[in-house]
């Protein structure tokens, strides 16, 4: 009844092996992975339960809930318990909560933290989430596989697009067709953002005026959204002509995420916007030239800025004025907030297996915005797109 | 291009009032709010900011990003900020922060937390996420004219169903149609959930076997799901005849959410079913008649829980064996899983302007599962159902 293969055992070994060697860098004697997220990709199951992994020995997975289906999708060996208070005891029993432990402090909630404290009687804990996205930024080829075929559901909604479209639509429904043909293709879902308050939608439909108002979100281009309690994605707004329409669409496939834009518009571009794209795409051709293993992310943010600025649209570049934003792509695969930033702020030196999406947008003032985003795989000698759909501008 | 109106400056005040009221009940100075449904819910904005209520005295409400959509939507005085850390020398410079200070434990992040506290330069903290929802269970008529809008969406959805549910359609297929059709109408796009690991998607299609595999999540059916990496939703699984089609719908209107379930059978019901749904139907006749301000939720719950025993049915009543959860209703309102529960496990008098999705469901091993799924505000004399929609088994 549902899609995507479960994560094979090597592939659960190799990334808790890699986890603990940081543990060990890092001084943890234990850690003990509560999020869900975290606990997929360290386990292979989204069912409720909790992971202990000690720097030395194997992993302890205890599940309250579903035990059933945690059996079938984990490798790792499952122990059955009734409440999370349940481990406590039996790590005690086992002499495992020696030393600093560590856990998931940038997602724990304070109340939770608490009572973890609690049940493990324990005070020595520090925050491993470092630790975790650094194991995590380094995609498998299981993982890697997963995101190509999270692609594929871009792509293929892409390709539908140009149908979509029309003078006089407006942008929500634009979205909820094309949305639709992604579920009915295996889309997942929901595409998951760490932290406080980072929601996101699967679809960002937005054109004109909708393009440019700015949100509470680290991000280039919001929409405005059905209403202002959730103040971002598609809205009400109406196709025109000779305005470009946007379309920002986040694949999902075994809880692996891929993030693409493309443009299009009814009519002709104005020659700011086609400045605009023909600029997005040779920072795209640049960024796929240049980049590879060994490059600092921070080289590809200036070269990409660089080109913005010999076009004369800088201003435009990754938002304007209070919308600019500080980066040019982001990591993705369980979650769309994963490293690397390709960002000035950040030194981060690509290494092969990072993936990450890659997204020169320009917003301009009164106008609307256009732009194209890509997702790569940073591999020794270059960056390879996760998807083949084509980047051109689409004139309807 | 958005619809919903924004929420009134007497709404806000009073909003403020009745939490402060709580917050000198449990001797706290000053309240920090950061999480954006609680800052919604207190400013009339989701947009980037941090609000501080004192005890005595006004509201200060911090906005980072973006600033115009912020003083727009909130009819507090918005004052800008450029980081979050201006607020710490704002504060002390008022004077605002001596005595014991709250802030949302339930929600914030220990690094967020951990930050927090740096930046205010106290200690005395506890937390103030019971006194946020005990103000938050009661709706004002404006939240409950929001939330008779979210039902309309809901209603729109059932109304449509009947026509797109057929022989040999995937669950996957029939939610894809119907959810395009809530966007049309107007849903606002995702529905929240507060808490750590607490997801969800705006439509359950449920059907024969996906209906009973339970999942890590504390419901009564959540579907088998695209892939065991989200492990809930609407599944490959194609209808069949004879076996009830389950569609749970999440409304969402200006914020507000509804969550109502109906029962859809391509053919004929089999005795057990029949028997499930017309206790179900009768637990919700039985709600309506004896619930009203001043009931015990224990009394409504038992109640139900009595006509399964007579019916002979308790081992299905809201899940069969591992699956069986311990309530029957859930809060609703800015989060789906607000205050009131309908359990044995909490003592609650029912108030006027509490709201509620109650839920009889009926899982059969083996089988199937079925139910009804209504929503209801709780009035002196009444239990008020939220949509008009009707509760009838729709044979297809």
């Amino acid at each position: 009844m549902s899609v995507g293969e479960f994560t094979p055992k090597y592939e659960i070994e190799n990334r808790i092996e890699r986890f603990q060697r940081k543990m060990e860098e890092n001084n943890i004697a234990f850690s003990i992975i509560l999020q869900n997220v975290d606990l997929f990709y360290f386990t292979g199951t989204l069912q409720k339960g909790v992971l202990v992994i000690p720097l030395d020995g194997d992993p302890m997975f205890f599940v309250e809930k579903t035990l059933g289906r945690a059996i079938q999708e984990s490798p790792l060996e499952v122990i059955p318990i009734k409440k999370d208070k349940d481990v406590g005891n039996i790590l005690r029993g086992k002499n495992i909560l020696k030393g600093n432990g560590g856990m998931e402090f940038d997602v724990l909630p304070v109340t939770v933290f608490e009572r973890w404290k609690g049940i493990l009687g324990v005070d020595n804990l520090s925050d491993i989430s470092s630790l975790i996205k650094a194991t995590r930024i380094i995609k498998s080829p299981f993982e890697i596989t997963q995101i190509i075929k999270s692609g594929q559901i871009v792509s293929h909604v892409f390709s539908k697009a140009g149908d979509v479209i029309k003078l006089g639509e407006r942008e929500i429904d634009i979205s909820a067709v094309l949305e639709a043909e992604g579920k009915k293709y295996g889309h997942q879902g929901f595409l998951r953002m760490r932290g406080l308050n980072q929601e996101m939608m699967n679809m960002y439909v937005t054109h004109g005026q909708s393009a440019i108002i700015t949100s509470h979100g680290d991000v280039p281009i919001s929409g405005v959204g059905i209403t202002h309690a959730i103040a971002q994605g598609p809205s009400m707004n109406r196709i025109v002509r000779d305005i470009p329409v946007i379309i920002d669409y986040g694949g999902g496939y075994n809880g692996y995420i891929t993030d693409e834009t493309r443009s299009f518009v009814v009519g002709e571009l104005k020659d700011i916007f086609k400045k605009a794209y023909d600029t997005a795409r040779e920072i795209i051709e640049y960024a796929m030239d240049y980049g590879r293993e060994g490059i600092n992310a921070i080289e590809i943010f200036n070269g990409s800025l660089d080109r913005a600025k010999k076009a004369g649209i800088e201003a435009y570049f990754m938002g304007y004025a209070e919308g600019k934003v500080g980066f040019i792509g982001h990591g993705i695969g369980l979650e769309i907030n994963e490293l690397p930033v390709i960002t000035p702020r950040h030194d981060i030196i690509l290494k092969e297996g990072m993936v990450f999406a890659f997204e020169p947008k320009f917003i301009i003032p009164g106008q609307g915005a256009i732009g194209i985003e890509v997702d790569f795989i940073v591999r020794q000698d270059r960056l390879e797109r996760v998807t083949d759909a084509p980047i051109d501008m689409v004139y309807i």
